[in-house]
């Protein structure tokens, strides 16, 4: 193995304003000897995330920046490759934060840092998705914070991503009614005839807030009882027009900030005036529901009742255009590399 | 009784914009028999509340709007002076909503529309105030939703005010730091120096986000874990600066906004960046926390560790120039009208 280069991806400089291609580079390494307790693992699935983009700055956030001229870091599901673990064997199927590269070395005697995953009834890369950080980050803001009541509303942006696409379907398995937001004619269609939301807003088709509110209010006839929020500006500002008493916002995500952007909330005397509950929430923060809600996740998947669509990018080295699609929506689904 | 005219104040146009004396005007009405089940009482004082701004305007909001031509509704104590209720006797005292004018008559058969009220170790006048709505308002912001610990950092906008007042002293009571907002030297040396907050910035010397901001950082050397919003607009923008992970913004009023200036949130991307919750409240849907916080508040009071300043004005007649003056920060502690 050791003679085996390993192909990596590493940031070697900062975004100013939106990140370029430029701002990666591809760099084959050597692999480490393997110590006691250690395992090689090959990835087989990158996960690319929206909360990537914030890593790679350098200011001050709930995580550390990606450290410069590293490996970038990131979910993936891989086979574990070679082992001086007696836990692990060669061929078992792991989840882990291997980062974008072929390969990673990994102390498993550390508790937590792979996962074993059974890819019987569930393919290996939902464990990036629906059964992954995406899907308890869905589950955590319903469940948890928007904590839908059968009949009442819920509105999730980025509903046909890796987790509005679970929050939806979440709310209808709660009795709610789920309407989302998309970019596009296609992923509005596949939100609610694939997905089962009772309605999909275009957004791209309301570019201001009058017409955006509009288009809420008629997809939301009884208002909005709970938003799931993975876009911020414009579209938080027409949700608040339309919340209801006592409604609650999970704030997951604000991409529309992402690159420096102001996105002023223009009404937050709505919060009051509505006795709205707005809460920030970072899922790694909340391991202690991951049990349950992999648990929901992983049957519902399992059965064939939660479903979900892929972006599958294909090799390393496209990687960073992948990402950077991501961040425009051009993903439909959640965006993977495929490395094997 | 039938003979006596009853002075009050009614609502005759709404504003546009800042309210103006021109809004209210001064009418002298009958008083009528009282029907069985019925008491008349005559007010004592009148309680000026900046929520009366808000249902001054005729939009939706969470409260009716108070009708034209109609007695200002709000809070009062007085004296029972006649009464065909048996639970009622003549000198009982009472506060209720009896609105601005010298008497009314209530159906004391329904429960909770007057409450009589022990003046043996707590004033009739503090019943509007430190033990009454806005005590209360106080109670449930910092308790139900700050909920400090012990070494947390409390910061309270409109701190010598009747809500901001309580805020604090409770936060103290609870092991918490207490840093106050108020407009002017005179107000913030109350708020340290009689009130015990641990520190109060005058932000009549603050023009701006970065000297506000940087007055916090100083005032708030471990950051801020809770936040009692009265105010709105750059107070908020500038807290959410100095914002620790897991804080809590109660909201409770946002003045900044009530003749309708815009006072957008500039950077909610904060509430994600923190991992804050931001929760809007109205204490009157909340009666069921009401006896508990009561009885902490009147006991406090009652032994002299709570401590409360009022602006009393005289006569019904200077009750809108009180109001106006309220709205603009004239008052120094709770705003009262005193009509016996």
């Amino acid at each position: 193995m050791t003679t085996t280069l390993n192909a990596q991806i590493q940031l070697v400089s900062r975004p100013q304003g939106e990140p370029t291609l430029e701002n990666f580079k591809r760099v084959d390494a050597a692999i480490p000897e393997l110590a006691d307790g250690q395992v090689l693992v090959r990835n087989h699935f990158l996960s690319l995330d929206p909360y990537m983009r914030g890593r790679m700055n350098e200011g001050k956030s709930y995580a550390q920046p990606q450290p410069l001229n590293e490996v970038m870091m990131g979910g993936t599901v891989g086979e574990v490759v070679a082992t001086k673990n007696a836990g692990f064997a060669v061929g078992d199927k792991v989840v882990g934060m291997g980062g974008w590269q072929d390969y990673f070395v990994v102390d498993a005697s550390q508790r937590g840092v792979i996962q074993k995953v059974d890819t019987t009834h569930i393919p290996l890369s939902a464990y990036l998705g629906a059964v992954g950080m995406p899907g308890v980050t869905a589950w955590y803001g319903l469940v948890k914070i928007i904590n839908p009541q059968a009949g009442e509303t819920v509105v999730v942006s980025a509903a046909s991503g890796a987790v509005g696409s679970v929050v939806g379907q979440l709310a209808k398995a709660r009795g709610a009614r789920a309407v989302g937001l998309a970019g596009g004619a296609d992923k509005c269609r596949y939100v609610v005839e694939e997905l089962g939301f009772d309605a999909c807003i275009d957004y791209k088709e309301h570019r201001d807030l009058k017409s955006l509110s509009g288009a809420l209010k008629a997809a939301c006839p009884s208002g909005i009882d709970g938003y799931f929020e993975n876009v911020g500006g414009m579209i938080l500002d027409a949700v608040m027009l339309r919340a209801n008493a006592f409604s609650r916002v999970a704030m997951c995500g604000m991409i529309a900030g992402y690159n420096g952007e102001p996105i002023p909330m223009s009404a937050p005397q709505l919060i009051l005036v509505n006795r709205m509950k707005i809460q920030g929430f970072i899922v790694s923060e909340h391991m202690d529901v991951w049990p349950e809600a992999l648990k929901e996740l992983g049957g519902l998947v399992a059965t064939g009742k939660l479903k979900f669509r892929e972006s599958v990018a294909e090799g390393l080295n496209s990687a960073p255009e992948a990402f950077l699609g991501l961040l425009k929506g051009k993903n439909f689904g959640k965006q993977l590399v495929k490395l094997v």
